[in-house]
């Protein structure tokens, strides 16, 4: 921002009442949040044997996360620390300003950490209760559950708009700079919240898989399957808290990034022409409509969620119809809000019009979120040609299905990124080619997309709400009791819960891909590279590119070997079990439990260190080995090589996933079938693939434009040319040390 | 070239005789083929049942490449029209380039065919006289075999200098527009080889496998299997055929691109001001010096195929042995070559002292061919832990076998990158930063990296060979008389066979992303875009950047959906003969081979046009749509994407298939054990991924770069504005049709 010669004017009494009202809609989420909670809590519990096994989830849930925060308890700290001795160095000047950094740091992280927490302590409260509501009632338990849900995105809107709004009001011009210590903090948490519980639920998943199902031939979660809980456990870490912390980033990074694009106008010619007198004051006004926008998707999202209602007299057929009306009141809701906004308060500062361009780019959003969920359904939905034809495809085994559901979900990445490549070329057209503009148009489309998170985290947390819920019924041994209408209620709630799971996981990346483009353009125009450019003909970007986009490939390499190194570990202990505790297969002893729970979350926190060290140290070592540039083009290939990976990985799983559900519900053979085994098969390789390796290149991506944006200040200075080396080395090694790190303990221990 | 003020000076005496010399050393490389030829057709056949087999192989290859050619004549034609008319609308000054352009891509296709066609025919020639000289001798057998292999090796090198001398001769100043058309023709050729040959081959393995194997229970090539001679046919079409047509396109390119690239430092200021009243002279050698190159690589391979051979007393424990020595020689001879090269010509025109610099680029490239044989070996071998790793997964099914395979291919596609990058940065380094020469010394790095591929292909196509011959003692029932002996050398040479092939598609890869690069600096050079540059931060580069890295995974996608289509077909009719024929089960009847060789090769022909479709109009559609600087990104994106891809299909493809030869060769329960059979699940989906869709991305990333180049003078007129649109809606309806085209026929026929 240092080139610009016009200055943002200070904040007139509209904005500052503006601001406070954003700030008491971020109160009055979470305060719905904390009343949703209460509500919940007050619902029955149901039977001993439903609130023994709920317990027995909520111990290992909150054990894990304990771990999990003792161990990012440590890199947070670090990092606090690191922060402001190098950014004491940085603005020698402004002593507060990288204390201000810091501090936002750890808040981001406690926020992010935060919102996973609740909305897991309540998701894990929240199961039994619907269990228990469903043998009585349909609209209970659908309401419950998704009410329960309702509380995780409250939490997360809410923490996230109170801590960019509050850190806006304090540091004013220097704002930027602390919202992205704030949005880094969240970032990391969500980071470690993806690897960490994504390696414990597949793990703990397809372990008790390969012994349950493939060898002992007895049904999912059942209660003599040593694994079963730590599964149910990971259900809840995986899903809900993971899902939680990385969309509150995206929700922050988007934000952050549209307020740094609109600043940065200012240093566009082109801009300061067409606005003339007026451009200070709208510039200013570009920063603070993105928080309005966030208020709007408040209220957007609670009136969404009240709308997910039903009849007590309807029937169980389709709880996806509630669901689908909620989202389109909410998404209706968002654009009549921004579109007030943008008529009452976004007005060309000189002749007092509406400026309608900053409504489309932000609907463009909406629209996108729209395109992604349609492809996703497409390719997933066991409705739908590609999911039938993999299913076909198990008649000749496992192989022709594999290949199949391979080939397809690789062509759904093709989709992805070409609805994500349209929604950048519309924010081109709709400003012209005015860049900056452009630019500021994409984190538009960011915020857009992300108006209704309070209304997707919902409909994400009901997914392992409800397949908990079905959980508690089976192994507290409910089910035998209970009528068929009360089985037939829980389990159309665990279908349409692994529905909207797989709905939400497209929306997480196509948030986390929009938000990563905007980060890499507030990254352009902090690095001032508006002018100079990222020149893909210079080698050294073009060499920042390469390593860019072999960056997913390594981190997803890591993370699929964890999973099933550990649920090699899984299934060795389960046979142990099987074999050394008498009365289990019979059911007279209750098999060991806890040591399950024990193995994937000591061996989650140990796999994900190597991994996560690679998102850090990677872009330091290519920013000040090769230069500013280099790392724009750093940034640009694991954009690229991110989300055609994350949607092919997230989508290949759905497909086998649906594929096999399609063979459940009688096709080819139905259970039990050749073509059922092969489609088991093909669920089992998905399962890393969609709720492991997938969902955490979304962090990863962010977080590597959020290190790249906050080691800038330093590239930028002297600094690169004194230390870079040695930055370089000690990055180097610990890339290095990382690798050897996730591959010390192979499956060949005994050669 | 056109903003140059200096030109290049005319030939001397010492270049014209020089150039004589490298025509000499292309006619050189084509006689000893010949006389290879010729030795090879001397050698005798066998037994008349050895006889019977091989004519079917023949038979089927030649009947195969039939219609592939006719296919591809099509094309051929109506491109070679195309180009004529709108070139002479481009060059309206001199009508005689536009012939020229024309002829010479006609001329490029054809040569590319035809090194494929005599490496095949030859190859399906030598495979029965291999068998039948396994019978006595080992020293024989693996001599004539390799010496089978190194015909393929000198037509396709004699062919490639041959046509790239005469028209560097004929066109002087304006050759490096031909050469390109010249390029364009033998890499389209390779693309539908790459393509048909692919699918030909995987679908036919892949179908003969699922009923064979898994079904019926029966090995490998027995004959009762129907789709056994498809099988055999396909290990020539793909591996053979195809690869020589693929990396005859890499060799080509290479040297257009360092001829242009050689051309091109006359348009930077830095090169003019060091070598001052030198430097057009300099520009000059720089031209001649990749001919030169080339003309060395001819005596190297030969020197090194020579060497590639065995006492008779040897034992028959590592045929590899005297492979790998082979290529040591040809390497170090090749070193020396290009180093007296270096020392006696490329000269500093001033001061007269040898320029080291574009000896150690060359050089790089040896390194690298070495480093990346090091990276396939250590991923791929047997022996190494990576594979035995896969097969210790087997234990626990298949669902582990995959995702261990699978995470280890993504990380071995990472060190490739890694190792291209690290080429990328020794050029920049050696020639301290100056850009222009970087770029030509990665093209260098290229000419390096292909130098010994006359040996290359010696070694590959001693891989179907062998293969072939082991099909064959098998098939025609010689190994029933044949002793102990002759049966372990034919195993060795066939398993050694798999290693060769396995070696070479490493490399295929490494030519083919070395080649794109060199392509894409040549395209940024043409484009005048060295100064304006590609960048990142405009929109358009990044749409384009997006959309280049879609195309591989459209691609590949495509391509392994038709093979386990057209496999499907395959499993079919192999069960229908099996149903209706009596007799075959006991042996008594022959099955009906020419029915699945038929249904392999008319699928093969179908599938092939969409994918062709999307490499050349997909470049079409973003230059018009989007121009030249988003072209650009486009490049960029679609070799970063291509070069991940196709090593992680190559190499998980060839861990899958070791995994399953180390548990067959007695770990884990070898044979039929139950990790066996989760083996050849594994094995079975890496047929497609090795064999098809990886080696396919090879000439897909090298055509689009191709296709760029000879559109850009288009794109630089005046014409864009006008045409544009309607080229764009063409080419997007174009590519349309080819998704459609690849989806007409899915397996869900019934619905």
């Amino acid at each position: 921002m240092s080139e610009s010669n016009i200055v943002l004017p200070a904040l007139r009494a509209i904005e500052v009442n503006l601001l406070w009202f954003v700030l008491g809609s971020a109160i009055i989420a979470l305060l719905y949040g904390m009343y949703l909670a209460w509500k919940v809590l007050k619902a029955p519990q149901g039977s001993q044997a439903m609130i023994e096994v709920a317990k027995a989830i909520q111990e290992g849930s909150a054990a894990y996360l304990a771990r999990q925060f003792k161990v990012m308890g440590i890199f947070i700290v670090l990092i606090t620390i690191a922060l402001y001795f190098i950014y004491k160095a940085v603005y020698v000047n402004d002593p507060t300003l990288a204390l201000g950094i810091a501090v936002a740091f750890l808040l981001g992280s406690c926020a992010s950490a935060g919102a996973g927490y609740v909305g897991m302590s309540l998701a894990v409260r929240a199961n039994v209760r619907v269990a228990n509501a469903a043998l009585t009632s349909f609209k209970k338990a659908l309401e419950l559950a998704f009410e329960a849900g309702t509380i995780s995105g409250m939490f997360t809107v809410g923490l996230g708009l109170l801590g960019a709004t509050i850190i806006f009001m304090l540091f004013k011009e220097n704002a930027m700079k602390v919202l992205i210590g704030f949005g880094f903090g969240g970032c990391l948490v969500a980071l470690f919240m993806r690897i960490g519980g994504g390696i414990f639920t597949k793990a703990a998943d397809v372990g008790a898989d390969l012994v349950g199902k493939i060898e002992k031939n007895i049904p999912e979660d059942d209660p003599r399957n040593a694994a079963v809980i730590a599964d149910n456990v990971g259900d809840n870490v995986g899903d809900c808290a993971g899902m939680a912390a990385d969309v509150f980033e995206s929700y922050e990074v988007t934000l952050v990034a549209a307020i740094i694009l609109g600043a940065s106008v200012l240093m566009d010619k082109h801009f300061l022409l067409v606005y003339g007198a007026g451009a200070s004051l709208m510039a200013l006004k570009l920063i603070i409509y993105p928080l309005l926008v966030r208020a709007v998707g408040v209220f957007a999202s609670i009136i969404g969620t009240w709308a997910v209602r039903v009849k007590e007299s309807d029937n169980v057929v389709n709880p996806m119809k509630p669901i689908k009306r909620g989202f389109w009141v909410a998404a209706i809701a968002s654009i009549i809000g921004f579109g007030a906004v943008n008529f009452f308060y976004l007005k060309d500062p000189v002749t007092h019009q509406p400026d309608w361009r900053f409504f489309m780019a932000t609907l463009s959003g909406i629209i996108l979120a729209v395109v992604i969920e349609w492809i996703t359904d497409h390719f997933t939905h066991t409705e739908n040609r590609p999911v039938k034809e993999t299913a076909y495809a198990s008649k000749t085994g496992p192989a022709t299905m594999l290949l199949t559901g391979f080939g397809l979900a690789k062509e759904s990445s093709v989709w992805a990124i070409l609805a994500i490549a349209a929604t950048i070329f519309a924010s081109m057209k709709i400003f012209g080619g005015d860049i900056a503009l452009a630019a500021y148009g994409v984190a538009l489309a960011g915020l857009g997309l992300l108006t209704t998170t309070g209304f997707i985290l919902a409909e994400d947390t009901f997914g392992p709400i409800s397949d908990n819920a079905n959980g508690i019924f089976e192994m507290s041994g409910a089910n035998k009791g209970a009528g068929a209408r009360a089985q037939e209620i829980i389990t159309k709630l665990d279908a349409v819960g692994n529905t909207t799971k797989a709905l939400t996981k497209g929306f997480a990346i196509a948030t986390a891909v929009i938000a990563a483009i905007a980060l890499f353009r507030s990254f352009i125009a902090e690095a001032g590279l508006s002018q100079i450019g990222i020149q893909l003909n210079v080698p050294d970007v073009f060499i920042g590119l390469l390593i860019g986009g072999a960056v997913p490939f390594l981190f997803s390499s890591i993370l699929i070997n964890a999973v099933s190194k550990t649920a090699f570990f899984v299934v060795e202990e389960v046979r142990r079990q099987f074999r050394e505790i008498p009365g289990i297969m019979e059911g007279t002893t209750k098999p060991e439990y806890y040591k399950c729970v024990d193995i994937v979350t000591t061996s989650a926190q140990k796999e994900l260190i190597g991994p996560a060290l690679i998102a850090v140290c990677t872009p330091i070592a290519v920013g000040f080995g090769l230069g500013a540039a280099a790392l724009g083009g750093y940034l640009a290939g694991a954009i690229l090589v991110g989300q055609l990976l994350a949607v092919m990985l997230s989508n290949s799983g759905a497909i086998w996933d649906n594929a096999k559900k399609v063979i459940e519900m009688g096709a080819h053979g139905g259970k039990g079938s050749d073509a059922h085994k092969a489609a088991i098969i093909g669920d089992t390789v998905g399962d890393p693939f969609k709720d492991t390796a997938g969902p955490a290149i979304n962090p990863l991506i962010k977080v590597m434009n959020l290190v790249a944006i906050l080691i800038l200040p330093m590239l930028l200075m002297g600094l690169r040319l004194r230390y870079s080396m040695g930055i370089v080395v000690v990055c180097v090694s610990l890339i290095i040390f990382a690798v050897w790190l996730s591959k010390r303990e192979g499956l060949l221990k005994e050669e």
